[in-house]
């Protein structure tokens, strides 16, 4: 049973994941994670025994499940960081707090074919690619134990992908994570103050400067923030006000997915298809923060190794202003 | 000049530093750094010419600045990510808040010994490198536009290391960096409530239970923390309140460098010499957090890759209790 423990000083929670020794590591040897790049890909059509059993999966035709004519499928991640089964046992140890590592940990194959990635895929498969993340929030959100759902991607071995097929995963909480927290105490204040959405009032005046846009339509503008922890950091904002991610409607989507895929082969363009992260951070699944959190998507190429300045002090450097990574990015030929 | 800059949503400041592009990199290649083991060694005695004339130095016998015969050197940072002269500037800019990157960005080069690592250095030379950590603090809190000084040290390529020659860094910065500001908050809460430093009851309780002591001497103990963001993290702390480090007298250190090195040590047994970053907290310096406040070295060995998740959501997987890296790292035969 994995552990859930928060330490008191800082208020961040983890999770003691002692199951996952299984997996094949190696402490002492220190490889970065390699793809698998030869033979059987667990994720391609074909090998669909080679995953647990499927949560959900679009195919084109009606089929049963696990079979091979799928587009986008979805399977719980075989080395689970969170377990679906049991109570959260929540409980204290003299100063510390506790509790079991309850959530779900899944996997959205996004493609069935091994070489795509979602930079190059057509925008109405990224479409549903965006379905299907909306699909497994809004089924997780009734699972009251829960608290966040967080959707990230590592693409790259550079960035922690364990394997080469697109995919994506989701994380389930019954914990809303710190930098979310942050996120949203910052934007409380913001609000108490003003009854405004700081995440809004920053899209405006940035808009207003077009220094830092990446890219715009109707509905999404894709920006480097002011600050940026990494260089060419991007954030994914829908431009009227939205909490919650996962109340996007497909004319949403039909705008989520161009920017998403112009944003991708704008980085690809400029920085030679880099290993990259991104993160979607929407509201928690419970709480009223609606009015004044704002979902987006941060988008990381990982260029820069995290050293001990910055995990030691929060403070990160980055060689290179928003504003420059902006404007390369914009005036990428695609 | 670099830039300080404020990220208004979690109030995390970052330094814009454009002008370390200078430094040998190449985003597209995404290549790890590698340390240079070969020829020319700028941290080697004989060739302090290579690097920014020098701050300060131990020799055995009186000898001018940048002459060979020292046993602890600190140079200004070739590639510094703040610089020194100049004034604070701070502004606004709509929502944001900028100020100029000023602080100071120093090497501590720890032996003269190319080869040489803290772990192998005779104690009574790690007393010297504490030493030379000390009075750049107490030379550096005189410069009222200084907040902080960050003294961390990245071991090995992974680690961020750039030179294979044994160093520390130290940053000076004119904010509190966020991680330690959450840590003075945290502290400052439970003081309101207790008036009782919160690393002094974790300390009491671990050490009262013993599960995740690794080392202990009269004065520190090395403990790996309830909560660890990462495999094998340790810490190690004075078992008497101490807000300063800079405040540590000589028959501190004469225990403190024992209990490092033990530290560095067991890991280096336990994990065959990984990679490694520490870093050392200690209160702000014109602030007085001193009675609530409790300073630490934070020590890291770089064995997992931090993916998506863990930047993203501030959400760190570990996949080893501390109670288990506690107990292989307290019977490692040394």
């Amino acid at each position: 049973m994995p552990d859930l423990r928060r330490d008191p000083i800082v208020g961040r929670w983890v999770i003691i994941s002692t199951d996952r020794n299984g997996r094949p590591h190696d402490f002492a040897q220190m490889q970065p994670v390699r793809p698998i790049s030869t033979g059987l890909c667990p994720f391609c059509p074909g090998q669909e025994r080679l995953t647990p059993k499927e949560i959900m999966a679009y195919r084109p035709e009606p089929a049963e499940a696990n079979a091979p004519n799928w587009s986008v499928r979805v399977v719980p991640n075989k080395f689970p960081a969170l377990q679906v089964e049991g109570d959260l046992g929540r409980e204290g140890m003299g100063l510390y707090d506790r509790m079991n590592g309850i959530g779900a940990h899944e996997v959205i194959i996004e493609t069935p074919v091994h070489k795509d990635s979602l930079a190059d895929m057509p925008t109405k498969r990224l479409e549903d690619v965006l379905w299907a993340y909306r699909d497994r929030i809004i089924d997780l959100k009734r699972d009251v134990r829960l608290r966040y759902i967080l959707i990230f991607k590592n693409h790259g071995a550079a960035a922690g992908a364990t394997l080469e097929h697109s995919h994506s995963q989701l994380i389930a909480l019954p914990v809303v994570p710190t930098s979310v927290m942050n996120e949203i105490e910052g934007c409380r204040l913001h609000y108490q103050h003003k009854e405004r959405c700081m995440y809004c009032d920053i899209l405006k005046q940035d808009l207003a400067h077009g220094e830092r846009i990446v890219a715009e339509n109707a509905e999404y503008a894709c920006v480097t923030p002011f600050a940026p922890r990494f260089p060419f950091e991007m954030w994914i904002l829908p431009k009227r006000h939205a909490g919650h991610f996962e109340e996007s409607e497909k004319q949403h989507f039909e705008f989520l997915a161009p920017i998403l895929s112009e944003s991708l082969r704008r980085m690809d363009r400029v920085l030679s298809k880099p290993a990259y992260n991104f993160v979607l951070h929407s509201s928690p699944v419970h709480e009223k923060t609606g009015d004044f959190y704002h979902w987006h998507i941060e988008l990381i190429p990982k260029l820069t190794q995290v050293a001990g300045f910055e995990w030691g002090s929060g403070f990160y450097i980055n060689p290179v202003s928003p504003e420059e990574s902006a404007r390369s990015l914009r005036e990428a030929v695609l």
